[in-house]
């Protein structure tokens, strides 16, 4: 993982902050478990309002999660009067996402003025064990707050 | 539009009974609105409860229809004993997703045996006005049910 | 297709005059076939000299052409001082490419100040038949000249 | 990076054969440079003919060595009567893609029997420097020989 220096020193308020207006955070039931410098951790537990047709994880669901961690890791470093925005983003489902509960990592791979790129992972737990089911590639944007 | 030969006549029913079982759909409150032979259209109503930190919908939200409705556009096509499942997709923010509600439109572009690759379109509707929120190109699989 | 108002009457010799400049492009042998405001066709006779292990052309190849139709199309839209450079594209192979040549049609799908979305297709023609090969989302930035 | 066990021990032999019958390779002026199970390593030395308009690499050359990086490297763990296909890649452009050489890599996330999943980046040599320039993300499929 790359080193970043933060320059609002504020960062992890103000991802706490925006998280919280996300309602669809609240009504997936997500939180936010980890805040650096270039990397956020999300995590959901498996629940039965957030499935598709075979009763695992709406791929869209897992795609929520890692998309917020990209762009929370995105916003850590940008300027205190900065928001984030998605431009767009790739992902690949690399197995059925089943599970306790799922990890979505975000993490910056290079932070620009204007953009940023990030990858993302969606991690699933179950017995104890972490077995990765979906891989994000991401651009933020920078714009005005 | 591609003029496609559905193998299995009863896609329609398919498609309905798959997407009562995506319990994600009646969380965010999306329902079907057409089914034809390489086209689904599903409609989601601005809501409280599904916004991302500004009040727009988030883009996750927005991928999470328009990944189902190319997923059930691919799957009007397939055999009635397969299910489809998202191999990956990409998606672009064309502008805000602001509106009163937003039509997701997936089309088939080439049914393979195995995949299928889908763009899907999402729209968001404001004062009669419909405006494209997203763009995504996506591959689904056809597995067994 | 959308309609557009290009900013800069000269748009055409402004993509002639780079296209010259892209060295790939006379390597593949590729030639600009069209120009028009939002829209640009890129022509490749199928030669020895591009191909991959099957005999087919290579995916990069088909990417290379159909970005940089997707970049001029971009570009089109552009004041004359600015330059286009790809931020990043996905790309679907939809079947073989095989034929006597192709064609890369780059497409305009919203153009804004510093970013724009662009759709482009690659057609394979073989005995006057023309069969699509490739899809490819992309997004183009626009830069100082 | 993962570990894989290939089921071909003569997996090396493999890719180099296919390598040498990809033409483009010998036109870009591109060379294998490392084989292991599950990781490829491409070289391209920065040259007159392979550039954009503001003589950086093309943003298709780019793409064509990690594309065949990560095409080669999905190869290396499959059967020796398989040949790999490209089914999609994304790729973000990182930094203008300015160096004395250009290194590809390929490596495998997951291997299945019909698709494999791989990222790739390419790095940019400058005076003993390197400097990421590229990030792919991409999707290959096994097919008959």
């Amino acid at each position: 993982m790359n080193i970043f220096t933060p320059s609002n020193p504020a960062f992890e308020d103000r991802v706490r902050e925006s998280f919280t207006k996300q309602t669809i955070m609240a009504t997936l039931g997500a939180s936010l478990v980890s805040i650096r410098a270039g990397e956020v951790l999300i995590e959901l537990p498996y629940a039965p309002h957030i499935l598709q047709q075979q009763g695992f994880l709406h791929a869209g669901v897992t795609t929520t999660i890692v998309d917020s961690a990209c762009g929370y890791a995105a916003l850590t470093l940008m300027p205190d009067d900065a928001d984030v925005v998605s431009v767009e983003f790739k992902i690949n489902m690399l197995a059925p996402a089943v599970g306790e509960r799922f990890i979505a990592r975000g993490q910056v791979v290079k932070a620009g003025k204007t953009l940023t790129i990030c990858t993302g992972e969606v991690l699933a737990v179950k017995n104890g064990e972490e077995r990765a089911v979906a891989l994000m590639q991401a651009t933020m944007m920078t714009v005005e707050r």
